[in-house]
């Protein structure tokens, strides 16, 4: 899509697919897997790589941060105020400004606290970050959102890790109407189609993890996946058919008399 | 997909997206969007062709057919003998023997007749055609055409040039679950993010018209639907993850404790 | 809902759910509930009943014929020709000529085979039965077999006991759309809600069986079902409202000016 | 339901359907459809009312509010503050203490405020009001109201007054798993099979306005409301089967053996 950057966070990206780095048990897979997704922005539970959380341990020295944006995650953080410090610590650690900002109160779900997010997103872009908050599809809280300062917003399309797909194509389509940051579509995404759908609606960018991380061939499933955003965005600028309630031909039905055929008898 | 071809009526194609000829109103934007599209199978309405309808007089001549398979079908015939005669005409007309086989005996939903459909299918099979028979996703017919020797069967996605995607995910599956002949989607599909998910569940190609002639850049969404079932057949390769219910972290929710930050205080 | 009444095959019936004794493992609950439903046409597998297949050995014997349509049906017949000799069994061995007629030749997905189903659907409404084919949601099959003079068309919502519920909403509002006969929604419904919907779509009636068989309470979800039904048909007959992309307010948004509230100070 | 009241507010009441004002043209329909609907609980836009909006000018007065309980709310409020003043007005002009809490900025969507309507919800209980607050489906904002000693939440089904039904059926079930207090489905229901699927589901009721006052029959869709609500609360109570992804047939598929039939001969 030559001509069509991603543009988040004052930078200019060629891809569309952000991707996350739990839940793989390989890392030399993780590494390949990202690598054929063409993924340039790639986010990482900060206190797990700090606590060594299993699967998280050296997380930080296996993906090549020169060619790649990191995207520190407050992953585990169930109050505004826990973020906030995991996301100073993140940007002490790793030298990232960027901050994905996950506040997370709920165990079984991992469903996000509107209000916490809210006051933390506003602390941290006070504070100079570049803040992708992880929230609900919620177009008011969007909107607020984006007036504190947030360089984008990340609705979820079903739940984390779940594989479901775009549950919420009507709360989306609420949120991607008048979004001034882009809108990227976290957590749930399951095939590359839920990505391409995603994208259609007008979304950004996605985030993809579990879908990779746990296809029977990761990397190929982080090809197909490259492929499905592409397609989602090309057919996003293409500008797609409208739907019709009814089937309609291609041409008149009355079209095909019963015209004499004599040189092909039946 | 290099080493994953797509085998069909004893030829084989890189290209699992097939293309119509409706529905454009352009010939030079036609042949773009198709080039756009790489689809190597392009369906005709002879009979329309023939009687020079509007939008298909010289459609044979626009094309070329030395890289293309023609696929010419019997659209507008509303009995099995009509589609016999026309697939004979188209035959005789065209030189090939493949068929897209049409019987649609009703004019509003454009909806094909199972059993019109079988006879004219085992007719013009025992006569030695390639037949690929357009119909509901109904898998004992399925099971039927294949038994007389159709070489695909085409289930529709939704009614023909709705736009309304894959309305029948669960009869299509009844489809797939051990056809032993190729399933190629026909009819319905809106976006690329339709044949993807068409693909990933296992169909071996699909057919798009309208949801490119009619985009607002046809060239542009032929590329957009070829990466979508490049993404789709991709995905159906690498073996997509199971669907969880609820949520499901990348480590354990207890992994992050409230431990001192002595050196980035909030 | 009187003054409208449902008629089938010549009869007249408060009730528009019809049930099915399979899958009750006790006949008292079964008994019990299918009063509960308030149901006046249930439906006997004949076969199993003359074989005494487990669960079905005496069932006859349990239920009251006076007050209730029996309608036999052909479960287990996979060909045309089983089912009408199925059928002639039943009518001789039971008295009625109402047959439910199911051709299933497929013993995973229990689909009904089209042509089979016409055959057999001729040949017994031709031989003087009130005959009512499961089928798939086919409009093109549905009207052929009002053609040979079937008193109704039985579509499937999803796979026999599924209990997905209405999964077809298209390919059900093309049967319906200018039937001549009762459609009624057999197969696959799991909820009240299900039951409602098929009913507000149109359908004249419902089939339920493993819905209400496998509830907890079977006498409760008896009840619920039957006040399910009542409720869709209510609605339907009360117009629906039309569907609105967004959101619409009871009133201007303007309507709300910031007035001075003096008695009731913030 | 006898034996099964709905608690809300300290009060018990037969019917799970609350019903709205606006949208009716005619009060003598309105007062005929709410009776048909068995509602006892009926919100008033206390704003409208005071202002004598179009359709709301003597709404009070026109109602028994000896048999109903009388649920103001605070349509057209866009801020918290808005909203308290107006809930305040409402008690001081009508005499209850209940409120529905409407914190609504967008004009377009009439979407909520999550902060706003927490910040409102907790003054407002503080001072003693039974708050019900109008929510996106959001289940950490639901606990947070809860928290703050709401008496129920209400999470939309779909936008206000679109009739789309239930359209995030995922979000709501992370509202109702463990919800401390009553979930009242608000806004979107445009059938009753969306009413019955939210009790079923294990909301506590539903509201209801446009999809009754826009019925081509209000007084007889209001009925039909009332049947699907007890349908819905039946079945929820009654205890649904288990889907299966399969069919299940009734009995084992092999217990049709092809017996002589020499008594019915074919």
């Amino acid at each position: 899509m030559r001509g069509d950057p991603f543009e988040l966070g004052g930078r200019t990206f060629a891809s569309r697919l952000m991707t996350g780095t739990g839940k793989f048990t390989d890392y030399g897979v993780m590494r390949e897997a990202l690598a054929a997704s063409g993924s340039q922005i790639v986010t990482v539970a900060i206190r797990r790589v700090e606590l060594k959380a299993p699967g998280h341990g050296g997380l930080l020295d296996v993906l090549d941060w020169d060619r790649l944006q990191l995207l520190p995650n407050t992953a585990g953080c169930r109050t505004a105020a826990e973020a906030v410090r995991v996301a100073r610590l993140a940007r002490a650690a790793t030298g990232t400004k960027w901050i994905k900002l996950e506040v997370i109160p709920d165990a079984r779900y991992l469903l996000p606290d509107p209000v916490g997010t809210l006051a933390a997103a506003q602390e941290l872009a006070a504070d100079g970050f570049t803040v992708l908050p992880y929230v609900q599809p919620d177009a008011v809280l969007a909107r607020a959102l984006e007036g504190v300062g947030c360089a984008a917003v990340m609705p979820l399309a079903s739940p984390i890790g779940s594989g479901k797909g775009l549950r919420t194509p009507d709360l989306l389509k609420t949120v991607l109407d008048g979004a001034a940051v882009p809108v990227v579509v976290d957590a749930g995404l399951g095939v590359p189609s839920d990505a391409a759908q995603a994208l259609e609606l007008g979304a950004g960018a996605v985030l993809v993890n579990t879908a990779i991380a746990e296809a029977r061939d990761p990397v190929g499933m982080g090809h197909a996946f490259a492929l499905g955003v592409q397609a989602g965005r090309a057919a996003f600028l293409a500008g797609r058919m409208g739907v019709r309630e009814h089937a309609s031909p291609s041409s008149p039905p009355g079209g095909v008399p019963r015209l004499p055929d004599p040189e092909v008898p039946v």
